[in-house]
């Protein structure tokens, strides 16, 4: 963040943004880099939710901020993201601020502002580190669950939401249902393998983008549809950049459970494991429904 | 935070912070309104830890800068609280910005500062909400457990710890030990009885507080002690201080286990149950290690 407020460029936005050679997902987080330190983003249809932008694709433009800051020190260890109102389509810029800079560690705030009164869309703290040589140690063991080969894609054609046809789905639990004839459940569990549509090789920021890629638990425990939203989500990254290499374009694991709904919020704890069995990323969230 | 910083007062610090009649806990998040809408507060010797104050302190002292904020909507919903600097003894001054307030959520953003520099020390993102009827039901069970009283409470006796005095700590599994010669193990879970001591009636602050109780997994998975600090922890609350009045003073379980651990950094997750089974908070952290 800069100490002055400065106000929006009128220029068009980040040119990356509307580059064809580019995987839909670089464009959606592409930024451009202002003159007072600040970044310049557009919202991309392809990620269009039913109301603004998928949160994963905000959460991973967020990160992206971070990671194409100069003064970055190490890699992505936890990103908490807020989102506080709703994004507006078109441009939209992201204020930085480095808060302190340790040996091993930094740590960040950033904000999500729009239009000319830079109104407050979104929140974000995060924390990159050096990631050093230590001793470790798995403790949560993947599901064992049938290869993404093995399984039909989803079919997820909702009017209105094209981000969902931006991943490949393939449910092994827990698949969407909006059937308001569905029986409600005891279980939000889902098991789902995910991979970018196009393929794309994993980075840190299309890993952040599938920490949100459940749809709300709460679709699961009750029949039918019922309004939601995330308020918070963190990320904590547990793979740093070269270990994603490795995963290349081959789809992740990822499984999600609420464990309470009460009083309007619900929370969901997910995973992202890789090809191996390894836990590159786990995912808190709370959210907001109406029913 | 105010736009224009301020510097510290050079007035003593919250009178509150050393009222004999108060619990040790509410002296401890004891804070003083400045003029600027900030908060000044003082760390407390009952809670310090071998290097600065026991992190749940600190983060329910950010969380009552939020309680006794006149602006503030509704109760809290998420926590995210992240430790950039080791806190110095004495006055510290906690920045509160309004980020955003909507009909039935508010966003806020938080600082923690020391010193005539106003050095940066921890930031934090909070949100508050109107809780409101709404289909409610658990899906996670509290684990079958002995109750507390059945139970020996733990003597936890470190040298320069004295904040683990100021919990009653029954342990089912997953007890404490820095034994050297203690086997390393393959399960970092710990379920343990809380409660304050001397007890006290859990409030939205206590529960905070203990959502970070939890000593740090790799002691579980590794002999002997191993450096390690919180560098970010969330807390989501399922409960209003309305039903934690019917908590009084009764002790809490909490459950928390790693999931990973890689490269110095292990993530935990954590449940806070109260009586009756239900879910009083969930709690995530992204840990440094150093093995």
């Amino acid at each position: 963040m800069s100490d002055a407020p400065t106000s929006l460029p009128t220029s068009s936005s980040a040119s990356l943004s509307q580059d064809p050679s580019l995987h839909p997902f670089d464009r959606a987080i592409a930024l451009k880099a202002l003159p007072d330190g600040n970044w310049l983003g557009h919202t991309s249809a392809d990620y269009r939710n039913m109301v603004g932008p998928y949160g994963g694709i905000t959460a991973a433009t967020v990160l992206n901020a971070i990671l194409l800051h100069p003064a970055r020190l190490g890699e992505p260890v936890a990103l908490t993201v807020n989102y506080a109102g709703p994004v507006q389509d078109g441009e939209f810029v992201i204020e930085v601020e480095v808060f302190r800079t340790n040996r091993a560690t930094q740590h960040w705030m950033l904000r999500l502002v729009q239009g000319a009164e830079r109104t407050p869309v979104l929140s974000a703290t995060a924390v990159t580190a050096l990631r050093r040589q230590a001793w470790s140690g798995p403790e949560l063991d993947m599901p064992d669950v049938p290869p993404a080969s093995s399984l039909p894609r989803a079919q997820i054609d909702l009017a209105g939401v094209p981000w969902t046809a931006r991943y490949d789905m393939r449910f092994v639990r827990g698949a969407l249902s909006l059937d308001p004839e569905s029986a409600a459940s005891d279980d939000s569990c889902t098991e789902v393998w995910m991979r970018d549509e196009p393929p794309r090789p994993l980075d840190l920021a299309s890993l952040c983008s599938m920490c949100d890629g459940f749809f709300p638990r709460i679709f699961l425990r009750r029949p039918g549809f019922v309004p939601a939203g995330t308020v918070s989500m963190t990320v904590y990254f547990h793979a740093d950049a070269q270990t994603l290499v490795a995963q290349h374009d081959a789809p992740v694991l990822g499984v999600a459970r609420g464990q309470v709904f009460a009083q309007g919020f619900f929370d969901q704890t997910a995973q992202v494991w890789g090809q191996g069995g390894t836990l590159l990323a786990s995912s808190h969230q709370i959210v907001y429904y109406k029913e």
